[in-house]
């Protein structure tokens, strides 16, 4: 029925191409477990020996948001992006084990399928990670064309783990497809592509620009990186940059980012296209061996790191940048969550037409907020899962932890060992932090704020109810 | 012989003080104990819940520096920052006990004095605490007129603390006092003045500023503000703004801040005034029983807090103006330590004349690069004490660790628990860390990069070489 549905849409739209003509395009770039306090914008950059000057000039051009929330992992996050809703009732509220069976019901109906009714042509040209079998790739969920790689970026780059032998486990196909045609393997993802990957993506990315930008159709170009993503092994152009391999493949992404920026700008198309910058989850800053020592990411001034529901796994850079359209230099700590892209993008491209209202959408509209009319956010909470526990809920400046994963990063790693633990405590009662008070979520005032469950709890109660009609998917249960 | 020095200076240049005219005037602001966190510019601000638009709209105006260090202690710090030489050699190398003997030695020549002898006029208004008796407080220092305390910002104010009562221990006087006179006790800064101080040294400041604005004398304008020590109680207007005390004092040292600012404008001064805006060492984390619950200052992406030898406790915000001077909006990660005030100042107000050369100055000359004639700071390394014990050095992008105090904030406090401990560990190796790579210190790199030891290590041959001729002075050893 859905499906049904996004043909009939197809088929309205296409009809009446000509009011498209002065939608925004969009652009969105997304790297792979980049953490907060990676980027200059967000107090990293050079302070952390890889200078961003590409990503910082955005920044300063459009909304930096520092309180933009995402999944605490990879595949729910690009889940919750491109549907607008919480990826517990996608089946992609995990990453699974490798080779065991993946993806997002075939049912949603995506942000490259709205915008596509709404008469943009989409393509996709990096990681995919929400579906691994034809039928289940960016073309069969709205993209008219992509090019990439279907799982995770380190999910079958081994090689730099002691005991890993080619041979042990598949490889990963990347894949060229169009919409309405299975797709086409034309390489395989190894070793020796992995530091090539972001610049082909890049290539990729910038010539969809190229082809894109003289035509009637605005287009929505969805780039999500392969990088920082263990192993971060820079493109031969950055291995002497004079970091380490993360500090290079920081410096690579802000190239690259660039080099996309550039396209748009050479194309005559940066006034009218939207470009939205973030991360899909928090840093990993567990010691790497492909690294000559520790040290990857950085989660800024927040605790811990992915995947688990303190901050520094949930906040990570977010930049949109319109031109005359959203304030340059305006900086917003206001709550923003990845979800929140699918029915505001509606909006901005075609007055929210075709935002399904068969399901639930947990994503709300930000257009106000973004182009100036309101102050504040209409999102005032946030609620963070993993698998099929609920972690944690934002509300206001507070957080409510309800289950918590791994402890801060001092904590797990006493100073100069490298220790890394991990741990799954469902709390007797749950914590609560002022994380405006208390960036670092050190400081349980439950027993002062129980007010703030009371408060806070409306939300719980709004998700409750919307799954009596809309069960969740069990966390390992794919569904079509 | 210092003092007789000084004074001859005093005779030779006050007889040519036509040659002043175009002297910048100096205002250094210094609060007490704020992280590198608390500020907007410097990640925290509205994050944090308390907006700093002030001091942001400063650092915008001059040079921001993200690898500015100072002394673990509030004591060391100002003796750094007036004599431009490591505190240990000043008798200044720790906070005494309350009570206990305490006071630089009367002998340094100080930045006052130093500029007083180029023909500048200098005002001390807040917190001094380089000694507490007559014959070492600001005016036997150097400083033509003061108004202030002479100890430390909460060591007298202890009414939030169970137990504590009245008459228990000797209370702190506010002095006023005259060059060649000794101080008058003009009140007592008590619980009650505690949330009125800054408002009153910023009054005082505002009124030396439009007192001398128009003379024809260059002014030297040092507010060392009490906030945010512990106990941090904001003024009366600030009770309301919506947040907890601590989070209302920042917005009150912001509002302060830009009342001094708007004062040099006011009264025309400002192109021609250099403003430094610095904090005396790492943030005070623990939970304070002076406000609602924990949660105080925020070290942003550094470990750990004051006093230590972690770059939570080390770096600190660090922002100079001097409008068509330095550039507006730099930023660099480029080392710099509140020992090279001294130095700088010396020379930016006078060609660098009466820099002692009988004593060892460790503070370097920043001219060229503030004023971009150079990319990089002329300094390469820093040496952090702690009482007699060397804790660390930088040096570039490294940090090696002899003797460690208290661990990471996630390591103390269990989350939620509010434990506080601390400690001294002599490592048995030092620590190695990639304070770029790894800006939280996590990962100890020692065994692979042990050549960091040998290379930076002439640095503190340097160091051990100067003691020969002067010696330190042993931590609670107070010279005349």
């Amino acid at each position: 029925m859905y499906r049904l549905l996004s043909l009939c849409c197809v088929l309205f739209v296409y009809a009446s191409s000509a009011i498209a003509a002065d939608k925004p395009n969009i652009v969105i770039m997304l790297p792979d477990n980049l953490g907060y306090g990676d980027i200059g914008a967000y107090g990293g950059g050079e302070l952390r020996g890889a200078p961003t000057p590409n990503i910082d000039r955005l920044a300063a051009e459009g909304i930096k948001l520092t309180n933009f929330n995402v999944e605490p992992e990879c595949m729910p996050s690009r889940s919750a992006l491109l549907t607008g809703r919480l990826p517990i009732r996608s089946g992609t509220s995990r990453v699974p084990l490798p080779g065991h069976p993946q993806g997002m019901t075939r049912w949603e109906y995506t942000l490259a399928e709205l915008l596509g009714d709404q008469g943009y042509v989409s393509g996709h040209f990096g990681k995919w990670h929400l579906g691994n079998e034809q039928g289940r790739l960016p073309n069969d969920q709205g993209f008219d064309e992509w090019w990439g790689f279907p799982q995770s970026s380190g999910e079958t780059i081994n090689e730099t783990q002691p005991g890993f032998e080619v041979g042990l486990l598949p490889t990963q196909p990347i894949y060229e497809g169009y919409r309405g045609q299975p797709s086409t393997v034309v390489g395989e993802y190894t070793y020796e592509i992995r530091p090539q990957m972001d610049e082909m993506i890049t290539d990729k990315s910038v010539a969809f620009i190229n082809k894109y930008a003289k035509s009637d159709k605005p287009f929505f170009l969805y780039v999500p990186f392969s990088q920082p993503h263990a192993p971060a092994i820079p493109n031969e152009a950055f291995k002497s940059k004079g970091g380490n391999n993360y500090q290079n493949v920081l410096m690579e992404i802000d190239h690259n980012t660039g080099r996309i920026l550039d396209a748009l700008e050479q194309a005559g198309v940066a006034e009218n296209t939207i470009v939205i910058w973030a991360s899909d989850n928090g840093p990993e800053t567990h010691q790497g061996v492909n690294i000559p020592y520790g040290a990857q990411g950085d989660s800024g001034p927040f605790r811990a790191e992915f995947p688990s529901a303190w901050e520094g796994a949930l906040r990570t850079p977010g930049i949109i940048r319109w031109p005359g359209r959203i304030k340059a230099g305006r900086i917003s700590n206001e709550i923003v969550s990845i979800l929140d892209f699918y029915p505001t993008l509606a909006t901005l491209s075609g007055g929210g037409k075709f935002v399904p209202t068969d399901r639930p959408i947990d994503g709300v509209d930000l257009t106000d907020f973004l182009l100036g009319k309101t102050e504040n956010s209409p999102r005032e909470h946030a609620l963070f899962f993993f698998g099929d526990d609920m972690l944690a809920m934002k509300w206001r400046n507070f957080k409510v932890h309800f289950i918590v994963h791994a402890p801060a990063l001092g904590a797990v790693r006493q100073a100069g060992q490298g220790v890394t633990t991990s741990y799954r405590q469902e709390l007797v009662l749950p914590w609560v932090f002022d994380i405006e008070a208390d960036p670092k979520e050190l400081w349980n005032i439950n027993a002062s704020s129980t007010w703030v469950g009371g408060a806070s709890f409306k939300y719980l109660n709004g998700y409750m109810k919307s799954l009596k009609d809309h069960p969740n998917i069990k966390s390992g249960e794919r569904r079509e």
